[in-house]
């Protein structure tokens, strides 16, 4: 039998989630029939290879869309408030990375490990959740059904990705100056040791779109200050998690940090269950959970990095221990790419759920009324 | 009238810290008389200036003690528990930057400005507390007084310095080799992206003293793993915070973890306390406690980073919120010189009090039993 294939859309696909997205297609062999490659007036004309060929980026407009069957959208909420309803008019399903339409009552925010039954109702959109709050649910949805969770503290360690490429390149620049400043350091390990601070040169990376010097330093903002004294990153840690683990009331707290790394974020998670777990409970449920590998042999150096889970669809968690400061509580490490399963894998495994017949079909559905 | 003048022998003179505690005895203007700069054998004979002069580091034995009226230990806990009993006896008094005594009941842990009065009694050691515990009991220990901290949970981003010069070298020399091989990145922002991964490089840095690759990673691993599966410095945090605040059960959860910082520790911070404390509250008593920076006005990126601790003896303090996620809660951000602060400036500090009259004098006064 002939697979189906399908004309897809990649919406910012200069980016670095859009880059990742082009990968995972290729890698999961997505059924692709012919690709489009969207993004701002600045980068159209250039040209990107994909699955063998080399594809020209066109600037994105309303009839982009045109016998798309599926636009992957990361390129910022305002370009997915704007265009991501025609697209929709025009007979495509969108899969949105921004935050646009998340937390939107008739749209889907859906990790497919996690909820997959939410994509059984939608309007065209579906929302793929913030990074962090994918790579979080992947290990705490399944300890969530097996004791419920009736709290969640976390602190991020996140990699300038999630920033997007100019932050990438504002962490390569600042770290080229930095080191340029400190000289070859011959006379270590006896001083003078190096200061973090890269004096007067952070006007020189062009553009910096992070809020602080990035390289030898960590900066407790991710995302833009709310009227709480909260960022809104920390703030769609909470109410995501609320919407997806459809607990509406569960407490939630997240202090959001980027840290001088390239890709992949982290994060320091205590959770409080209702019903007791133990640890080796919690293990055991961990390495049979979709989208998880467990990582946890600490004094031998078995632990989640970064490092290790760039490039990877899984999310590594480890250091799984009694949180002995609290009834009933637990304590975890998680490392994932934020590009890969917190962004682009998680869509395209959505592309890959609507269109694979375990939900109702799309395309000949009818829209219902959309209200964006 | 003239100020008595002290002969101070520095142990460990050419470390991370050493080198800090001469900078910091320097600039405190320490009636220092005469200093002795001590080291392992092999880095005997190097010169270091100190006050305008310069000084020959001399080899550590028992007799570098004769004649000492205090001595700063910072050259690891083995050092100091073959060492500093025998500076005692030769008159010294001893403070301690290791872990060798801090838990001994005889021996003072102590922050001077949150337990002073611990200093009355002591044997001639007096311990200086691990560097993040200095660093979260600054703001803590004036919201315990104020509100009765009955829980904390936190999670910190140590640079590496915190574990020692070599560590800073590490940092420094993977960096470098990372630079190299990301190569000029002219392409960017269009892909290909680079990698954290410094692939084959760490075996060229001489010695890496930390468990993994830092440059452009984090690793949740400060120090060694014991039974329990947290780390020395995860308990040592646990430990002494209880110590200095002499709650000898309260709840205390960390996870520690290093990042690619040259100097300063930052820390996500999570307290619930007995009776209620408002933000402003909180803010109005940090900002009159000693030692401490708040540094509040985060939409306008006023927040504690590394970058602005470094090379200061005050604590940053910042991102003060209500963590609405439990009854009477609150959320900090802390950062600070763990250098300073979190090791010399509040060794010096001891030393200040101790010989400034405001405790009973050591010199003169009469060894009790010690039972090192």
């Amino acid at each position: 039998m002939k697979q189906k294939r399908y004309n897809v859309a990649v919406v910012g696909a200069t980016g670095a989630v859009g880059t990742e997205m082009l990968r995972v297609l290729a890698e999961h062999r997505f059924p692709v029939k012919g690709i489009r490659l969207l993004a701002s007036a600045r980068s159209a004309g250039k040209r990107i290879p994909f699955n063998g060929s080399t594809h020209t980026v066109e600037a994105l407009s309303g009839r982009s869309f045109t016998g798309i069957d599926v636009a992957l959208f990361s390129a910022g909420a305002g370009r997915s408030l704007e265009f991501a309803p025609e697209a929709v008019r025009r007979g495509a399903l969108v899969v949105d990375n921004s935050s646009a339409f998340r937390m939107h009552e008739e749209v889907p925010l859906v990790v497919p490990e996690v909820n997959p039954h939410a994509l059984r109702r939608h309007e065209g959109i579906i929302a793929n959740p913030n990074c962090s709050t994918i790579l979080l649910l992947l290990p705490l949805a399944p300890l969530h059904r097996a004791a419920g969770i009736k709290r969640i503290v976390v602190s991020t360690y996140q990699s300038v990705s999630g920033a997007g490429a100019k932050a990438m390149y504002q962490l390569w620049k600042e770290t080229k100056d930095a080191m340029g400043r400190l000289g070859p350091l011959a006379r270590w390990p006896v001083g003078p040791f190096p200061s973090n601070r890269l004096t007067g040169s952070t006007g020189k990376t062009g553009q910096p779109v992070l809020p602080a010097q990035i390289a030898f330093n960590v900066i407790p903002q991710v995302d833009a200050f709310l009227e709480n004294r909260s960022t809104k990153e920390e703030m769609k840690m909470i109410h995501e998690t609320r919407k997806i683990l459809e607990a509406p009331d569960l407490p939630v707290s997240a202090t959001c940090v980027r840290v001088p790394v390239f890709v992949a974020h982290s994060e320091a998670v205590w959770v409080e269950t209702e019903r007791p777990l133990s640890v080796a409970d919690a293990r055991r449920i961990l390495r049979t959970s979709p989208g998880v590998r467990v990582v946890d042999k600490p004094a031998a150096g078995g632990y989640p990095l970064p490092l290790d889970a760039a490039g990877q669809d899984d999310v590594l968690v480890g250091r799984i221990r009694k949180d002995e400061s609290v009834r009933n509580g637990l304590v975890l490490w998680v490392s994932g790419d934020n590009l890969r399963k917190g962004a682009a894998t998680n869509a395209v495994q959505i592309a890959e759920l609507l269109f694979g017949g375990e939900v109702a079909k799309w395309r000949g559905g009818k829209v219902r009324k959309a209200s964006w």
